[in-house]
């Protein structure tokens, strides 16, 4: 494979819509990236398969989506030394509580890289972080990311200062 | 293989001063079984070859244990269509809270039957449970255990009401 | 009596919608089942004999879905010798957090095989996979139902990766 | 049955060294008791029968302590008209929260007057002012306890303001 | 005076949604009651006086509904030896876990019966129960309020079972 | 600078809807203040200078809330020997315990004065203590604002004696 | 009277091991303080005395400390315009998250400054940043406190780079 | 600066004793690392300093361990673009579910890489991850980790399956 990439996972495509915004951030920061279905429980061959080829396929970083029981991170973790980033989506009954745990408190020996709940977009700043540590043009990508950021809210603060808290609020 | 049997295992040695409550308790009831260390984030291909061999080889349930990130009872149920039985480990910050939701959060299509925190015992008599809709001898056995607990906490009551609490605790 | 079934029970009418799709799996999978509503706290008399006329009757696992402090689980298995499994209902205060403790923390001696919250259909299935053990036309459908999940996966996976996330979404 | 009294039942004599103080300040308050063990699954059939003739047999209030899973308080609530308070016993892998849960949580028209988790005290004092709705004696008592815990904290503020909090902790 | 009777509180009218409930079934066994709104917090000193004189005033038991910080039930009871009973009122952000815990976790010697969360009717019913001690009539009025919900249950029971599970549902 | 005033702070102009109530109240009780965004995460450099700066500027205490890893109020704690009230927005997942947690559970060392999630109106009348320490006219406003909510519980127990719960409820 | 003072309350003497450190922090920073004991529920009367003359006894700030269902800071901040910051005691089976909700979660007109579970010298601490608002000498004391804890951080930090951490931890 | 490490920090030396396994998994996977504290509190201006210059100084990946309200992590990756990996520390009252909610639930645009509490070995191993993306020699010695601790796993279950659960235990 030529071009270094990351690769994005979830369990259930149902967890796109909280998954997108890593694809979609990967996007603007000028990192390629790839988006599909794995899912721990219903294709354990799939993900085996994926996660063992995942590295000479040129995937550098792993980006892994899962609610409830969510195992997807932790097994990916388990069959491939690259970093593996695990989002944890927020779940029916308990918020994303129980998918935090299960993908956060993983055994001595096998990381996985939490963000917050449905945090995919940090997921994907962090892939970028980490390609960027050899890909300056990411590096720049994101400097101006953050300067933006800054931006933004310096604008709202301006405005909010101009307005006043009540004609902010009514805009 | 001939006779079938309980496949217990953990995922590591430092889960079996709880997990040997689940071999205690089938030998007692009856019920043969193997009992050893299986890894899903140490040893995945181990893993795989247990969970897929597993009815071949003639075990007809799976008591698993596993503590913080448990994915070992939901992955080998992933692997397999024996009932699965999941016993969550207490663990050192959460107290097995997030132990318990990794394991019985599972996803529709894909069920653990999950115990209490440290229910191995809880786990040996489900599987014997099991086992007993085939086995007349386990079935006995069981009726014959549950007549014990009952015959022994009336055993206390007795004590207790003959010696009062005071002379009771200090016995 | 004659062939064996499932006994779905449920503490309360108003858990059928969830309870459900315990009954609608099991009759996907070829297995028979009964489903009726039997409250631990508003009907003990019924609950007892429920439980203690389950084995004779024919019926070969009991499921029971109960929220709040669902004592329903717990108290039909230390009524018999069957296998038990409990279906934690969300609850609408502490969303079914105190089901799943109330149904899971049992003591030593009684198991529950305990489900996530509202996880009806894995009851079903569970449920399923005991009965298999005796039964090679569950097993087989068992079988199936498995490869149908996969198959399931793989295909929004091809589709994914085709249409890529924003196509996909958008649909 | 003669003389009214109150009814301390507990799951298991494990719950006996949290259980006592109910005990201890019923015989405080001048109100008679009984104290047994009554396992809800365990002895399902002893706690029926205790449940059924507890009001014949002259009990008044029923206090009911347990842990885990703790169905004791509400089944015995659901088998009777009488008041039952519930003692959340501290679990070992959930602190009560569990007990607490099971316990607290009742459906609507079964109610369980429950307690703080290890409150086995504030149990009988709560039976204790139960009682004094028709015995005088009792309620004198009661307003006694009340004014002694009043002078007791009292005493430690004066010795506290006296010897100032440094030689209070060495003493 | 002359009548005994029930005295329901809450910390605010925002409550009474949840509160009437316990009016309601009062009413309903044929007890009588008064309900009014007491802040512990913004009018304390109401608070005082009603605690002081509940009893003279002929009050047998109070229900104190509070949310948030609900120091309502607790601080009532500190104020009199009147059986408490408490109602966590579900919150915005915490759902009444907030409410619950200030209410059941009181310290040793002052009991608040705490009840289900948002569980105002059974706070009528067991205060209810506590007045049936003296008074037959609100006994055999409890009586027929069991053996109507069990009556209610066995009709949805029967229907349940005749109409089949999708029928039920879509009545 | 001349006059004292409050300085009220967010992450993000996504807290205003929570934070306008504090500055709502201040307004009411007489007391001035600023209200403006500064993110710690965000604009790191921004919240340094507001916060090293906020003593010279005139300002007495400052308000900060913010939602998740709420780092705002701690960290401008860290800078300035102001008082800090740290205010818990609820967020999504977590309902605001995040928030909370992050907020309250300082080191020794610094403290951040942490009121109730969503707490904003609470924050602004905590400050207004703080100034009225100084200021008799804003002791005074306190002093009334106290008196008005106590009359308007007043009010509300009146009306609602007088229609009885079922007209109060639907007015 | 004369001086202004900070007044440091606490449920019981079994919470003085934790709240000493209130008044130790204070003295250090050279605030007067008493310290006391007032129950809220053993000596309600004595909580609404204490709260009521705080103000014109000379108290400028009340720190109040309680475990449990802590009703002690909340009731005394309804009973007083002065600030008053809350210490959520650690307690037995809930380890502080009861204190720590009964203290915060206040409902809108009277707020609890709320600290970390046992963080009483934070509580010192704070207070004394609000008594330095009118007083001088102890805002040098607050500004050679922080300028102190930098040291201690900054001399650690050295030493630990040049012992390494192992040499370190063996010290 | 010439050669690529590790930054490893924590907000006081009393985190050693959890952040030394850091240190020490780097220095066994062959990756060049320091080791300090930084008090995100009590140091601010050191933090800042750290975190801008720690691009230039040659770090590659920060590590970062805090306990409680634990701001360091999360407001050291507000200050670089470069990965950030947080240890949440087990705290006291709260066993570390402060420490992982500060850490894990920042806001969109600013990641940490949050590993499991008190996870600090894994945390180096996945700086390792992410250093070997571009050093072969540590992607050797990592993917020697692995199998070691496969064999470890394999030898542990060939002892247990050769001498049985109890003689394993007694050893």
């Amino acid at each position: 494979m030529g071009y270094p990439f990351v690769g994005i996972i979830m369990g259930s495509d149902s967890d796109l819509p909280v998954m997108q915004e890593a694809a979609e951030i990967l996007g603007c920061l000028g990192v390629a990236y790839e988006c599909t279905v794995v899912s721990a429980h219903r294709t354990p061959d799939r993900m085996y398969e994926f996660a063992k080829k995942a590295e000479e396929r040129g995937i550098q970083v792993i980006i892994a989506g899962a609610g409830g029981a969510a195992h997807l991170p932790g097994m990916v973790a388990s069959l491939t030394n690259l970093p593996v980033i695990g989002v944890p989506v927020k779940s029916k009954a308990l918020n994303g509580v129980d998918s935090l745990y299960s993908i956060v408190q993983m055994p001595p020996g096998i990381p996985v890289a939490t963000v917050a709940i449905n945090g995919a977009k940090n997921a994907g700043i962090l892939a970028a972080e980490i390609i960027a540590l050899q890909d300056k043009k990411v590096k720049a990508k994101l400097k101006q990311y953050r300067e933006d950021l800054k931006e933004m809210v310096e604008e709202k603060a301006v405005k909010l200062e101009a307005l006043g808290y009540k004609d902010y609020l009514t805009k």
